[in-house]
């Protein structure tokens, strides 16, 4: 393979002004939904809760250009002053993510296609192949007369790329795309020959005489060939950035602000290669929604966090472009947050490095699609109690304002992600196709989190310096150079923890030879000879006591020893859990899918035998991160747990309550204490 | 939104024959599945079995028209013939449930296309778009033919408008139907403006530029505008009653029998909105099957027949023109009935209103789509327990002949259904995707089936003058008209029991603004501020010991009083149950989707306060409804428990047994008794 | 209906060289996955491990053939005569399951349509329609090139026609095929008044006015005519047999070597009639997979082997081309094998007649679709338990050479299996869709295997000579002919058993009329009135003791006598098993879907009554069967429990160990004994 996309020389602009001042706050904002009377009673309102900047024009592009090349920009000149007089920034959205009805009715060919060959029907959100030539050029339109009109304007204080890219339209089968797919393959691989090689195509006699043969992977998702897959999602990610790069490229053209779009950072794999595309905006910023009806959903959201930080290496704040202040509507049954979360979850994104807390969407629609979906004035108006929490979180961050541009603590666990990786796990037959990704990920995350050590979640190309220990979990796709990386870090005196299927195969997707863990399995010191996964009724004891469920391996030690073993089944008396002593480092082998428990153990021994440092030393309820201020350290404390707890710190409260700490501190259950710390007596 | 289709002028002709003498007894007869010989038995059986009436040709077309234009009557003639004299009616069918194939090979485009696309293969029935022309003209030109050859024709007492409308051509998603649409669209709004208006399409930009550009909402089928949806939905009840008021014309002005079609009226929404169609038959007519793995089977029967005579608004008889006796074979596991269970079903049919019992099918097929379906005569013969139960319902359908035309006794309870709210529940994304109409509406009707408290359930827009207690399960979709009648109910002295997502959205499925429950909150005297749908596997436990399950409410009391309050949970201490004085009458409203037990509570209180009326008084096992004739009350009591049970009436058996109660009759375990009451000694 | 193809003169020769001498052991070879030096080093292996066969160019079409019509021999020329130095046969493969990438792309139209209307993509394998003329012509020609070059190969000791035929492109709903579809239908039944009257297509007005006006059943698999179905099926069916025949004439015209093809034989319905196709391959050979999640994975195994000798009619060794050393991909969850298992389960195949033990595949591959399939050479290497479990298995069976030929000791229960029953049970409307053929033939085969009593698992019209007992586990489709033969068998003396649902519907797939168990209720004695299929949360006890699931019956004793009888339940009283004697035999009902216990209380009362004889008498976990050799009987002893095991036998093993046994042997748990037997001292 001649070069990945990741290699794309980095477009991102250091731009020093932060779109507001101190932290921002606020939401996307769709005033074409209310008449001017509402506009004037939404300004009145945003200034009570303390907003600072709102997304605007996400879903405009038919209002603004109502036929094709005629504009229509009085209403939005005047949205755009109101907000400007009452002090409020405007994070301006290129409107390309609702292409206009007559855009779709001229041209349904830029409806996006899917693997069985059905084009999408108009009515949903980014109804566009991002390959289109015709959409490109309407886009690009649009994009340019609103640079040109807006792009000085001192309310605009940042650039919103469309919306979500890739939500939507994050793959296309269309024809169009199938073309710039094959253009894609050449430049990547250069000639036929150089594909049948990388990809092995000659099982089930798949060799291709031609690149012009070569479709995208249509029909079932498990029967192409594993290259061919991650090629297309690796394409499909860049054809997006194309587009995500055009624009921009509009914006700065005319215009000197910070240019950014919303990623959709989560716990498992994503629509696209954010680490790729984390270098091309000015600003890191995030939408990220707790799902309904995970148990522990703020340790979702802590790592989505700490990935958003290690989107930016974690040297600089990002921003949480939307989150909810309750029940979405696009879940299955769309919980309400309890009393109390809409300030536990974004002060929590606030602990880990975001400069603000921006919420989806200001005012409740009453009709379209998301007609149900939470928004900072509910339904039920001012008399709310979701209105009154909304408030108070404005007051917070008003409060809090001091730790704007503030690095947080520095992390000594990194966890190692990659998209690669979420993505080979997901297509083509693999040896247990019910393996998610986010499992493991959350899962290694979960025991430092529980623990009040921070962790760094971060690119698999990111620089290991400073760390004590590397997390890789399940990092199925691994490069020769990524696995050197590894291994010097280890020899350098690191520690490292892999787990199962990492390092099984290379960057196109193709079992290493030779044995497991593929390329990990020299440093590890330890080989697999045989994957025994596990049906859904069987589970296999451990040593520690701990029952592991669909995954265990035969391994056999060369070097390592082994910490865990299994106690039956089939593999009884090899090695679970193993540790190998390598200079001054050590490298850790997880062969089975671990419970909670068992991993628990296992990061306890981490956590004392590196003397990982922990936040503070709390229950595993209490979540606590601190920020490193020019003024001294800000530590957050949010007790996630139903009890009170009291936790030892001192120093002076931030929030309304302005109290102080003096060796203790009590959280009460389900609360937010932020404080400015200090020294005990 | 310029007019609905309800406010078309009703075509229905009062027209006083009942098509058979004293109730009717019949089914379905294919006889072209048949040999000549076997028609003769056929006869000679139903005169056996005491049947009056057949429906005939439903599926005769391709062999009534074997070539275009080309006819073939001389069977239908005999077979006609034979019936009449054996002095049996019939309901004749115009055959267009079943294009034959020269048609559907010549123009397979009058095949119905699906939201994906996919055009219906062959093969099934209904095989045709509602909108197709070229359907509509063969359609009308069978339909002239039969009518011109039938409809002096003596032995022809009743017309059956093809078969079961919308049942496989409830909606059609080709381009034909989309341009009907839009022709719809411009009728209903007039201008696209009018449309965006209503709709809202502002949100997510999918204002619409002009009407051309509209279609209908294909693939997801949460994705579109609600508005869309709901009215894709009128649009297609709307054309296929345009299809069946088209064919009836044709019937009516060739001759003077009364015109049906059968509904496929059950307890949830349906394909097209019958409460519109019920005033263009001259016979209102069902076709009913129970839900093999329902285990209340007998309720949700008992519902659909308080339906129908609901659309009659409780005025007249209606006809039982479909049910089996035993085992249909569209189901997963198509159950038996258990011995007793014909003769309970179709005797609970006709005491809730039905003047007749008729059956799919009469003789079972041996080939074909359906060769499994039970029938009158089953594959076995008549040796068999399902022919003895046949003819022995036969006897009781005779013998109960002095009812035909008797009303059912007054209700004091209303249940409002509405089939917008139940589309509009199942489409666009929802607070809880999960929620079933069904659901709710069976458990309002449960609660008083099993008190013997009769329950009318209407359309939304019926009348309600006379009830005491007005039940809205669910009430989703409520225009200002409707809401302002209930509001006008309760202030003339009546209850109105209201139960969650009530009043939440208007006719074009747009929240209603002001907070929940929307059109009800003052009436009710509670305002809800946020929803609070419960995971799968979530509970909350009340105040009067019942357990909530999948749907609750931050309630505030705004001059109600709590009834029953969440015991804990986020919304503990806040009212589940309220009821709210306004003048002589009161407004309640259900917050949660309470367990049986717990509306049970809630019932029996309304039967206290308001005095409803049982029938009878007994346990929960046993339904007991009376019709009113000119010869005093008929009672019917049906056992439907495992234990006999003694209930306290007197009069005279109506069945075989002739039996005499004097101040007790024991109804045995699965049995019933039809008796005329007198006072007891 | 005219003919069936099973009434198409067989094509087997009868070819007395059995490809390898003793038992045949190796697997397919890819060696185009691999550079030269890797060849050489598969080759010493292949020795190493005692490889005497390897399959060839199952997917080297696009090498062989890079462009269409030139070759490039040179490669193939290499590997072959390396394998033939080495002494290792070929089996030779038609390259044409791969059809190559330039054929697909000028021909898209030979890809498959499924019958929703969706041609597959490009990227599986078996991409084309077996009616596809195009498809026809080229594959002819590779063929053709093929056979020329190598029919006379002296390495070439077997044809190996395409791979898996019908494994991807079983049925195909293409225009071409619904034109040819229609051939098939003028040859069966000369006339459209003939496919009427079979049919019964006058149900729901399905009369079809031409044989030019039916399609294939496209959409929904259960709306269209059951005739229908059966009929599209069989000719699927024939069409990929004139495939196979139009490959195996190219070769015989070319080489006298035999010719075959690898069947997927396992315990329920299958892609094609093998019972048909069995007769026009002159050896018969099948590739076996165990299902990870089935509990009695091994008794699938007996099943699918004692299948494969009833396609021979049990007259004859037959060949286990492919089965696996591990875990297959293409499960959800692909369970390795335990240790000992490999040896288990290629001893339990050739115990029941395979003189041999092939696998898929050699090599492991590190790319493509099926990289994670485990292999005879796993990614581990020779550094693992399963290569020395290949060598090992290769060292048995060349200790077993002596059995090469030599047949099974003949069985006395037949059970008789039908393609058509498992297809009719699965398509249309039936009383229950989710009962599945597999379940009831494997349990009827389990009683009988766990007894160690060989059962022959015969074609519907197989020679029922000199069994004592067969088996009819839901015959759902009897012919008239089948009927009598079965009959004829029990008047002559024999005992038969059937189970629910068989001899119900015709070779039409009519209902029998005049009740049920149509076909045989005189034989049996007994009348079904009414099916009773019961819910997924139902069960009716019986007085046996066992509980019923699924299915039960209301039948009447018609000269039978009750066995066992439904102890609650609306079938109370009635007989749930039950015997007729007729002459000297007996024919058994069983209308219930029995519970294990249950069924092995009816079978070991079959064994006691008709003295079935038991290889030996021994625990439910040991697998036991004889070979007849002209040495003496070979017997074989598999322990699949986790207990050890004494079994009364005397003789001398054959395997590693030679020991000898005298009275008593101990079977470890886990292990094999084979051991040439001798009268106990």
């Amino acid at each position: 393979m001649a070069r990945r996309a990741t290699d794309r020389p980095h477009t991102r602009r250091d731009l020093p002004a932060w779109p507001t001042d101190g932290l921002s706050y606020g939401g996307d904002y769709n005033p074409e939904q209310w008449s001017p009377d509402v506009w004037r009673e939404d300004v009145r309102l945003m200034q009570e809760a303390g907003v600072n900047i709102v997304t605007l024009g996400v879903f405009s592009w038919g209002l603004l250009e109502p036929r094709e090349g005629e504009y229509d920009w009085a209403w939005f000149d005047e949205i755009i002053g109101l907000l400007h007089d009452a002090g409020i920034a405007v994070d301006l959205a290129t409107p390309t993510a609702a292409p206009p009805s007559w855009l779709l009715h001229a041209h349904p060919e830029v409806l996006p296609v899917d693997a069985h060959g059905e084009r999408e029907a108009p009515g949903g959100r980014l109804g566009w192949c991002a390959s289109s030539p015709v959409f490109r050029e309407h886009a690009l339109r649009i994009t340019t007369a609103l640079a040109e009109r807006y792009g000085d304007h001192p309310a605009v204080r940042l650039w919103h790329v469309s919306n979500e890219l890739g939500g939507g339209n994050g793959r296309c089968w269309c024809d169009v795309s199938a073309a710039r797919f094959r253009e894609w393959l050449r430049a990547q691989y250069g000639t036929v020959e150089a594909i049948n090689a990388a990809w092995g195509t000659a099982f089930w006699g798949h060799t291709f005489a031609d690149i012009e043969h070569i479709e995208p992977p249509r029909g079932d998702k498990h029967k192409a060939n594993p290259g061919l897959f991650l090629a297309f999602e690796r394409f499909s990610s860049d054809e997006l950035l194309e587009h995500y790069l055009a624009e921009a490229e509009v914006l700065r053209r005319h215009s000197a602000v910070p240019v950014t779009t919303n990623f959709m950072v989560g716990s498992g794999g994503h629509v696209v290669d954010y680490s790729d595309w984390a270098g091309h905006v000015d600003v890191v910023a995030n939408d990220h929604y707790t799902i309904v009806d995970d148990p522990v959903r703020e340790q979702d959201l802590a790592f989505a966090a700490d990935r958003m930080r290690g989107l930016t290496r974690a040297r600089e704040p990002w921003l949480l472009m939307e989150h909810s202040t309750g029940a979405p509507s696009w879940q299955q049954r769309n919980r309400a947050k309890a009393p109390g979360e809409i300030l536990r979850n974004a002060l929590a994104h606030v602990a880990r490095g975001s400069d603000g807390a921006m919420f989806f969407q200001w005012r409740a629609s009453t009709a379209g699609t998301e007609q149900f979906h939470s928004a900072m004035l509910p339904h039920a108006g001012t008399e709310s109690r979701v209105w009154r929490e909304v408030v108070a979180l404005g007051s917070a961050l008003r409060r809090l304002r001091g730790i704007a541009g503030a690095p947080v603590e520095p992390a000594k666990v990194a966890l190692l992600v990659d998209e690669e990786s979420a993505w080979a796990l997901q297509q083509g037959l693999k040896p247990h196709r019910a393996l998610r990704y986010a499992r493991e990920t959350r899962l290694w995350h979960r025991v430092f989190w529980q623990r009040q050590v921070l962790v760094d979640v971060l690119p698999v190309d990111a620089d290991l310096d400073g760390y004590d220990l590397v997390v890789l979990p399940t990092l199925l796709v691994v490069s020769d150079a990524q696995a050197a990386r590894v291994d010097a870090f280890v020899r350098a005196g690191g520690t490292v923890l892999a787990t199962y299927l990492s390092g099984i195969v290379d960057e196109t997707s193709r079992v290493r030879g030779g044995g497991y863990p593929g390329a990990f399995r020299n440093l590890l010191g330890v080989t697999t000879e045989e994957f025994r996964p596990l049906q859904a009724d069987e589970s296999v004891l451990l040593s520690d006591g701990g029952r592991v469920t669909d995954w265990s391996e035969d391994t056999n030690l060369r070097g390592a020893e082994a910490v865990v073993t299994y106690a039956d089944g089939d593999s009884a008396g090899r090695a679970a859990v193993t540790r190998n002593a390598v200079g001054d480092g050590a490298a850790w082998y997880v062969s089975a899918q671990l419970p909670l428990d068992s991993a628990t153990r296992v990061a306890d021994r981490l956590i004392d035998e590196l003397g990982l440092p922990r936040a503070v030393e709390a229950g595993t309820g209490i979540e606590a991160v601190r920020r490193n201020t020019p003024d001294g350290d800000v530590l957050f404390l949010i007790n996630h747990s139903d009890a009170d707890e009291t936790v030892a710190v001192s120093g002076r409260s931030l929030l309304d309550d302005d109290a102080t700490f003096d060796g203790t501190a009590l959280v009460p259950a389900g609360r937010v204490v932020v404080l400015r710390e200090s020294a005990a007596e």
